[in-house]
């Protein structure tokens, strides 16, 4: 296999071959059955599984001249593994879909499989299965696959009246990434690398088990902890004095004419972690309180006030 | 909501919500969460989950003027179903992606949503979660979820010499009906309709748990019995005597100067299941004994003969 080959030159059962050999883990004791059946067979201890399902297409989710391949499964698996932390339990696998042109280079699919096997190797996982097809633009599905044990999951519904919300992980840097990247610019490298890799705080959310409530800050803070509210009826206030605002973004925000406190709001993509905790004690170390949990009409209020910023729409900004 | 609205006109959130609302079905026992958290939470009795992932793309699998939205949900239903019952497995659930263009009109993604729930109902199951984004073209991406119980997955690896070689279900329609429609025929209805939408035999396959080794036909039974093969190291020889033609593909084949048999041998997309059984007492009744397992070199033979047709590739076509 020559990697300046194009998939349809490999052809199919080449490629996946070639692909299955860059993925193999030795995980026998958690996947008993891996790549090369109909189907996977994970381990699901506690006798439920969590799973989860996230897509990304090209010119949408990433584009390929400011992204690296590599980078591209970083994020694809990273926002599907904070799908599963959300929940409270533990990720144990993930499968992967892709669509691609027939003219695609195969170092690209390689570097992708490698980016996948690298992020989900970060929690201790690895790809147990897919599907390979071609398709007119490039299209990414990452199912990932999780276990409870013999924890309950976290829902979104289960935050009450007197908790605190608590943060884990950074926001607003992908936006400001993505901002960068769109007027032109490389840099700086800390923001334009969480745009192409999210840093899901994975230790932190390991951490919050206890949680009454969390979700996977995906589409933004005001967005998501929404979600929150609606499904736990419930009020929810946050106290944007509670972030300190980071220098990096806070030189991108002089820089761009923006609004810092905006891109934490409502800046997608970063899968940093918020949960309510039934008092502030409980709150884990490394995590930030942001807000509080009241009775009320269920919704958002930034600092009191409605908020008028809104989050990711994929189908709105086309 | 209007059915003649685009998802780009409807939105992200509002369109979740109206299909969230077409899938709700009561599975509260075995779906413990469903729709609408950051993953779902699915029962794995026997402490592992069974999974699978197959995509579908606009074009390759599916031509928007050849099905109906309808169809195409079952038919991306029905192929990732038969993965799991392909396992010995049973399915417990479904998450879907879609890429969809912001024009793709929401009546359009109802029906597909409603072929998705239509064939997952067929086996008592349905979809509980996924994701919508916005892409150049349809992407289809399914996975389906199963579980074992107390039993023991059926691996490709299983076969041993001596075995005979039974299978359950059509082969060749959806070929058939694939080449009538690109003939510009929209008939025979069974063969078209095959192509539409398979019809694995889910009952027939929940006889087999016994099997020595189980796949689904989904690039064609020579190309799929060689996995088995190449899996087990072992020989499978198919004779060719043992397949009735069945009238409409005779028909069909007389019609268009076509091989029936090599339709059959060759042809992908119907979903039927080949599998090995320790001696021609235990093969099921509905199932058709087609073949036997001997040692040798790891392969088809095809009435004892190296066989030149070959299955399906994904990219060879373009």
């Amino acid at each position: 296999m020559s990697q300046d080959q194009t998939v349809g030159e490999l052809g199919e059962f080449a490629l996946i071959y070639a692909i299955a050999q860059r993925l193999a883990t030795a995980t026998a004791d958690r996947v008993p059955v891996g790549i090369g059946d109909d189907s996977a067979v994970v381990s699901a201890h506690g006798g439920n599984v969590v799973a989860c399902l996230d897509m990304l297409t090209q010119g949408v989710h990433f584009r390929l001249d400011w992204s690296e391949a590599k980078d591209i499964g970083r994020k694809a698996a990273a926002q599907n593994l904070a799908d599963i932390f959300a929940m409270g339990a533990t990720p144990t696998a993930l499968l992967v879909g892709l669509a691609l042109p027939s003219s695609t280079l195969v170092s690209w699919v390689m570097g992708l499989a490698d980016g996948l096997s690298e992020e989900a190797g970060l929690v201790g996982v690895s790809v147990v299965g897919g599907d390979i097809v071609r398709g007119d633009s490039i299209a990414i599905s990452v199912t990932a696959l999780g276990e409870l044990g013999e924890r309950t999951a976290i829902l979104r519904s289960g935050a009450k009246a007197g908790d605190v919300v608590a943060l884990a992980g950074r926001l607003g840097f992908a936006q400001a990434g993505l901002l960068m990247l769109s007027r032109g610019f490389r840099s700086p490298r800390v923001l334009v690398g969480a745009h192409r890799v999210p840093e899901p705080p994975y230790e932190l959310v390991q951490l919050a088990t206890h949680a009454s409530s969390m979700i996977d800050i995906s589409d933004g803070l005001v967005s998501d902890l929404g979600h929150i509210a609606k499904a736990s009826d419930v009020s929810i206030n946050i106290d944007t004095k509670s972030f300190e605002v980071p220098e990096p973004l806070a030189a991108a925000a002089s820089a761009f004419n923006g609004d810092a406190i905006e891109w934490i709001l409502t800046g997608g993509e970063d899968h940093a972690f918020a949960a309510t905790f039934s008092n502030a004690l409980d709150v884990p170390t490394g995590w930030t309180i942001i807000g509080t949990v009241s009775s009320g009409a269920p919704g958002v209020l930034v600092d009191g006030e409605p908020y008028s910023g809104t989050g990711w729409d994929h189908f709105s900004s086309n």
